[in-house]
């Protein structure tokens, strides 16, 4: 649905209401170009799926942390779900409600555990036995209680990529189902902890909901031995993951995630649903506009040497990731077979491998597509280059979102 | 040799003459810290290498690109290889000599050419016959000669990673050996261009002289074509590419490293060798230092979970690279296997996985070894994690080289 944003207008490449071709050459390039119109449609689809649950949407700011995106989507109603002192500090920045902040991850340091706690944030998703001790202990220093739920570990089968898997057993993630009963008891116990709810997060782009409901039955069944022993949950955080349409895959609705959890949620009709979603709002909502350097022909292989490069956008590169790639204008020309690389001297420097697509001449934009999530949020200044600016459109109007980086920021802080 | 910097003194891990326990406690963690005294030695190797053979050193930029080991290189004399205009800023800041400048890289822009037209620069190696058309029209747009070389493929197999092997013939670099006479004919031609130089790089980490050989071979047959039809080439860039010993490797030595072009260079004595080596100059002369956060034991895993991540040190997850991890205190304790691994919200996150080290407390220090070579220049932000700070050890002193990042630098540029 999102890409309805991004359309051939004749044979140009538009965003809403403005051309491609006119923004990168506006803005310069590579130019992340993110989409109004898509972000508040993929965000309200999850509010459709979610309007007679209580619930909350923490949108997952590790995926996209631009503070005007965060911006838009806490208009929208989202709260955020964290990792980090920094992405809390964002969040704040933009006034998200503290009581709409989740704080996962496994290594939360007493620092950012006093910044969440002063900051009165909803609950903090523990991952495991020392990291529940430590918050006990920071939130005594601090006369508060720290609300929590425990991240538990499932032992499901998410079918992702290995790297972004995280609900296998052997995982860093969350602690073994079987031993939350025994930890929550130990936090009920303790005066500096409040138990609010039960967190559960199996990995990221998911095309099917069967990991989920299989993740559904295993939290019922500890919901139950939870309430059979007094512990009394209110909030259950069911993650994200749902995965985008990267190459042709067939992607579950918001719906049907809900619906995953449809019995378990029946079964505790007073239970608040979180919902964590990052690349399912904003990794289709923008593009990495990019322009062809140079056609290289060898009588081995044809390169579009591209100024966009894996400091760029790091998945292909990474985890092996498949990005439509399509010129921003479209007049009809012959396609062939291509390496998209950027400037970056090492091979591991590409956006696509043995590719058909059209070719272009030397000035000319190519659009990445699916960039949003994981996109600028993996940037680096790998070769000394600039992380690329980013711009917000919106109908006919754009803005700059991050001023493009310049020679001069990125050797702040040094001394000879 | 260049470990030798690193040291224990008793239980406690030095480099050179200053405690890493009580650099950590004073400067913090995740911090890159680099050994003056590796650095010189590794480079003064190379020197030794080349002490009989008119040459220069044009250290590899990328590989660590901070001020000040930029600057110490070029006061032990070293040139640079840059790949970009934000590496020849960094070059001329420190005071390198343009002369001693060489540029490389598929994808240099026409503004980049013109920086590096102004600055005088010794050399570009050009590595298409698109690239070195644009070179020739910046060259005449501003009444100047350009220097190059051609980078030439000569298809052998370094034997490294796929991602850091450049010499193979369907990759992205230089020009195909059997292309080269005519592009270099071409360029002859040229009044604004002007030929001085051959280049070849074939990759990077290598741990075998017979591929140098193999290109040897290859590039002394190029340059008798060429010397038959009248190119007179003074310059033979032969890249970098000595690797270094993560895992036990044998690394052969920049003196082995010359022979492997010894025939050539007796063939041509009037030639100058141009080495870039970037890896083994950096690569070991640095440790990243790094705090554990957590001992998490699951029946099926055992974490030790720290303050440095993927975003700090990308290889391991990127590579798959090794890199030996030891605790700063080595008091007797028992070992355990591990994944240590950092807060970041995906399973890529990891140093080392299933790996025996010795067992440390919450709160103590753990180095990464060989982190200084395209450690810090590949960092990122991920998770909203501000860069660690980079530190540099002289004997018993030790300074900030570059301050670590706050939680504001990580927005700067950003509008709501």
């Amino acid at each position: 649905m999102s890409q309805a944003a991004f359309h051939y207008q004749g044979e140009d490449l538009w965003v809403e209401g403005v051309s491609l071709a006119e923004l990168g050459a506006t803005l310069g390039t590579p130019l992340y170009v993110y989409s109004t119109q898509a972000l508040k449609a993929n965000f309200q689809a999850y509010q459709l799926a979610l309007k007679n649950q209580p619930s909350l949407i923490a949108y997952s700011v590790k995926a996209a942390s631009n503070l005007a995106i965060l911006h838009l989507l806490k208009e929208e109603g989202a709260g955020s779900d964290i990792v980090s002192g920094g992405e809390l500090k964002r969040a704040l920045q933009v006034g998200v409600d503290p009581q709409k902040i989740v704080f996962s991850g496994v290594g939360k340091t007493a620092e950012e555990m006093i910044q969440a706690l002063k900051a009165g944030i909803l609950m903090f998703n523990v991952e495991s036995a020392p990291e529940m001790r430590l918050l006990a202990a920071t939130a005594r220093e601090l006369g508060k209680k720290a609300p929590l739920a425990l991240r538990v570990n499932p032992d499901v089968d998410p079918q992702t990529h290995p790297y972004i898997a995280t609900g296998f057993r052997e995982s860093k993630f969350g602690v073994p189902i079987e031993e939350a009963l025994a930890l929550y008891q130990e936090a009920t116990a303790d005066p500096y902890l409040e138990v609010v709810g039960l967190d559960c997060h199996i990995g990221s782009q998911l095309t099917s909901v069967s990991p989920f409901a299989a993740a559904a039955e295993r939290l019922r069944a500890l919901l139950a031995r939870l309430a059979a022993v007094g512990v009394n949950i209110q909030l259950l955080d069911v993650g994200g993951g749902l995965g985008i349409n990267y190459h042709g895959e067939e992607i579950p609705s918001p719906q049907e995630l809900v619906q995953a959890f449809g019995e378990l949620l029946a079964a505790y009709p007073g239970l608040r649903l979180i919902l964590e979603p990052g690349r399912s709002i904003v990794g289709q909502a923008a593009v990495l506009l990019i322009k062809c350097l140079y056609n290289k022909v060898t009588p081995f292989k044809r390169f579009v040497i591209t100024d966009g490069a894996m400091s760029d956008l790091i998945r292909p590169s990474l985890y092996g990731s498949y990005h439509e790639i399509k010129p921003v204008r479209a007049a009809g020309r012959p396609a062939a077979k291509v390496n998209v690389v950027g400037p970056i001297c090492e091979s591991g420097d590409f956006l696509a491998q043995d590719r058909e697509i059209p070719l272009v001449e030397s000035g000319e934009f190519l659009a990445v597509f699916g960039a949003g999530a994981y996109g600028f949020a993996m940037s680096s200044n790998y070769n000394s280059r600039p992380r690329p600016a980013e711009a917000l459109v919106d109908g006919a109007r754009f803005r700059v979102i991050r001023a493009r980086e310049t020679l001069e920021d990125l050797t702040r802080g040094e001394t000879i």
